[in-house]
């Protein structure tokens, strides 16, 4: 196996040079870097990334915990920390984490502490205040995404606004029965950021005067859920809501899709508003509230490389941007 | 900084014991164990992976590549992988790969290369000779998914037979006037996989002598590419199919709500079939060739375990498993 002093008398450097020149960290000009990593490549030489990691007290590797990627809001926001962290030439270790299973214990017990990151990345996981603790104990910057911020620099939007902006679109167009579509999850328990959009949604109705007309739907926040849940308040034809919120996007074309097989016209006889400006509201040409879980991507590593330059400084919490976009799933009602 | 010598003094054993009970690797009673486990813990020891590589030469890492996740297949098959890892004690090192852009080239010349791995698993990115070239010269064991197989084990659903056996469905149910929907990508190439199952279809026509009636809408594989792809088949009456088979489940699903709007009755004016049994087919009560990614997931990791074992054993190719799933979007024609 070649050293990096082969690779270095091939291109004519110093050692120092040619660890330069292939680490990418400190100056070297362009031609010898070319010329450095030409030797490389022909001794076929590989830097025991071990050795020096041993030698720098770095990993260049940021952990990454996440709940298992099947929803778009997640696959956006890992691309996002993709890109930054590939363009940072970080390596980016990831850790699923099933809600509330064994597995979930032994990671946080003992396959984290026994890691070594430069830093991590926590999203959409609402660690425990134990699990906080052993995060921290080990002594690596940490930056959530997601609207829980206790001992951590954070990223989101401000999930009880999306929420009160998307119901006070619906009560300015007129609407006076307006129904929340994603009041549980599977286990029966609310994320902490849903519970925050169904604040934001009460929170609304109340400033209106409209809180004895809340209704809300239990409905995971998926296609699946909204439709189902959707199907429950639509079947009623007395008792219909002219409007209804998803608490997310998914769960809203969800209740498009199920006023569609009953027969009911969206937008005139039914508005519905999202939230997330997800990859598919446009086919459904969904008024929501937009946000780019990519850039919260981008955002939360540029979080966390200013924590591992200065770990002391203080937590910053960055409010994500969203806004509303109006497209033809909502109107005044009939 | 604890070591692991404070660790092994403090728990009175062994400093060889005490690196046995914390790696996992070789065999401690239950009771030490949990004794090293404990005094690494009050001693907040993290064991110094770098030091642990440099002196087995194995990093416990694999690393996996794969397209941007933002769809089900990759979504699950990802899920899978990190399951059978993590039982495994394995860290999995993620790295995305877009399609054609410079990130690609940096990832296969001089990203990988450089980095330690036990093994690698490659998902859907169809490697050019060039690429495949590099990842052999790491020496690392490689396995892919998808149906391409050169150089390294591999594992995928039979994605010919799929489409076959789906287009025969529809044909045994007394159709002839069969689309297909999803022949081309973004970039206007249609994937390996998504070529094989083009072929599959026009091989159960030609099987039936309906060459003739082949029909082929471009679409990219998702739901607003199956929606826009079969509005553009459906507008015209005089010539509207009476059955679309879906490249995979995403543009069936598309294909369906376009029907909806359009006002064309799934199954008694149009029937549609898809492939994958994605998350949402069943609310779409989509007919489909189901497939498992979250199983061939676990498979590849089992694959790539065996050939870190054995790096000389031949290389292996296994059939995913792929089956006709009826539900009620397929019915014999009016």
């Amino acid at each position: 196996m070649s050293t990096i002093a082969d690779v270095a008398a091939r291109a004519g450097v110093s050692k120092a040079t040619a660890s330069r020149a292939l680490s990418g960290r400190g100056y070297v000009s362009e031609e010898t870097r070319l010329r450095v990593v030409n030797a490389a490549d022909a001794l076929a030489y590989v830097a025991h990334s071990s050795a020096t990691s041993l030698a720098t007290g770095r990993t260049q590797t940021v952990g990454i915990i996440m709940p298992p990627v099947d929803r778009w809001f997640f696959a956006e926001l890992l691309a996002g920390i993709q890109e930054s962290l590939f363009a940072l030439d970080y390596d980016l270790s990831l850790y699923g984490v099933p809600e509330g299973s064994e597995t979930r214990e032994r990671l946080f017990e003992s396959v984290l502490p026994r890691r070594r990151f430069d830093g991590i990345i926590a999203v959409g996981i609402q660690p425990s205040a134990r699990e906080l603790e052993k995060l921290q104990r080990t002594g690596r910057p940490l930056v959530s995404v997601g609207p829980y911020s206790a001992g951590s620099s954070s990223i989101s939007i401000d999930d009880t606004a999306a929420a009160r902006i998307a119901t006070e679109h619906l009560i300015e167009l007129g609407h006076r029965d307006i129904a929340f579509v994603g009041g549980s999850t599977d286990s029966g328990e609310l994320s902490f950021g849903d519970a925050r959009r169904l604040d934001g949604y009460h929170g609304a109705l109340h400033a209106a005067g409209l809180s004895a007309h809340a209704r809300v739907a239990g409905a995971t926040p998926t296609m699946p859920g909204g439709y189902t849940a959707a199907a429950g308040l639509l079947g009623d034809r007395r008792r219909r809501p002219t409007a209804i919120v998803g608490v997310c996007d998914e769960a809203a074309i969800g209740a498009v899709i199920a006023a569609r097989r009953l027969g009911i016209a969206v937008p005139t006889e039914l508005s519905v508003v999202g939230i997330d400006d997800h990859e598919h509201a446009e086919m459904f040409a969904l008024t929501t509230i937009g946000q780019s879980p990519r850039e919260q991507g981008h955002e939360a590593v540029r979080l966390l490389t200013l924590r591992m330059k200065e770990p002391d400084a203080p937590l910053e919490h960055v409010a994500a941007a969203s806004a509303l976009v109006v497209r033809s799933s909502t109107a005044p009602p009939r």
